[in-house]
């Protein structure tokens, strides 16, 4: 294995390159090699160097690409580089380690004594929330927070005790991935007695030109979603105080 | 009011400068004016100019300054500085809105015509884990991660049953400000039937010189505690698989 190798599991943040922590940027500007998911923009991809070999590793939603095979291309990929002694940067929407398989990415290298580093970043549930000014946290109001990927097993939704037990407090529920199930699950929370005026906000493509935040109630929802086709990547918070400041 | 004021409600992420947002770090550099709360590191605060004038309004655990009154009091400091048309930095640990009393401060910059904008920052529960290399998520285990405080009202934890539900999914629990109660929470999670072999994490001074992460498991709590004092800042993470990734 090349001795001088770094391998930088980075989280990207949102795809804005403000929001790229120093490092990350640094990383990506220093970058022999950099191994990318889908951005949503091309920004960040140009603070690299023009010599840079950037590679798209990302999954396109019903590809039809195995994901595992996927991810062990990745990790042929790792020891490729690596075997060059390459500044190699594996760069992960959000947070590596927040629904990105970074724990598997960091695994790999350690079963290989690969020398590696891992940068977080900030992820889209809660920058989104700040830049659309939407409190996740508000003293005497929502203390907790529940991350969420909506996930139906066998025609019903997977954790829905847990997400009802939060909603129920008045606090949120910040879904990543959930657009298309979010018809079914606003269903299945009224139907548990879930207020059907409880906020939605659907948060459209944040921190990138154009991010948009559609607002509407779990009652809502299913008229809402045919008149509106909000765009792809969004994130949803549901939540009795889910609501934008207002003076 | 200055009309070419501005108040950049600011995460400043976990206190070592490499975390934060390239927004953030552009925002200090420029600042005439920043609020700083205790930010466990000068460092960040290095990267002003020393004309800069930097005023802590933190509060301190214990100091018995009323806690509205200290808002009300960075709020009047919003309105002097921006009257003198000055560039403002409101510098808050993690993200504005985790935990941090941000949307009372956006609320106050509305009420007021005040120009401001909000930078997310990344927070210390996901970036800790991640440094740490816990895996908050992980694909076929944990899909729900539960940001919380550890609030006892009337000598019960608010939110218990929240915190049970996502226990019991094998989902971590991410807890902020939770060090003094942890014992407490331990012994009441094993009341309600959580394996005393559940792992706990608690990561101390995440990304700062002298970072540590110590592990134990609920029914440990109580004896680790005697032997150890974590430095705090500390953040805490219980859950089935919130376990140091190894190879």
């Amino acid at each position: 294995m090349g001795v001088s190798h770094l391998i930088s599991i980075t989280g990207a943040g949102t795809g804005n390159p403000d929001l790229l922590t120093v490092l990350a940027k640094k990383r990506i500007e220093q970058a022999d090699v950099i191994l990318y998911d889908a951005l949503f923009g091309e920004e960040i991809l140009e603070l690299a160097s023009p010599n840079a070999e950037k590679i798209y590793v990302g999954k396109l939603c019903k590809d039809g690409q195995d994901q595992t095979n996927r991810q062990n291309e990745i990790h042929a990929k790792f020891l490729y580089w690596a075997k060059q002694n390459k500044k190699i940067v594996r760069l992960k929407i959000g947070d590596p380690m927040i629904y990105g398989r970074g724990a598997e990415e960091i695994r790999f290298c350690k079963q290989n004594n690969l020398n590696y580093e891992v940068i977080p970043g900030v992820t889209a549930g809660i920058a989104g929330a700040s830049l659309c000014e939407i409190p996740l946290t508000e003293r005497g109001k929502n203390r907790l927070i529940l991350f969420y990927t909506a996930h139906i097993e066998n025609g019903k939704f997977a954790n829905l005790e847990s997400i009802l037990s939060v909603i129920k407090t008045g606090s949120p529920v910040v879904i990543y991935m959930g657009l298309n199930t979010l018809p079914i699950l606003a269903e299945v929370l009224i139907e548990n007695q879930i207020n059907t005026n409880t906020p939605v906000q659907i948060l459209s493509k944040v921190s990138q030109p154009g991010q948009k935040n559609y607002e509407t109630t779990l009652g809502n929802v299913h008229q809402f979603l045919k008149n509106n086709q909000p765009e792809t990547p969004t994130l949803i918070v549901v939540g009795k105080y889910a609501k934008k400041i207002i003076a």
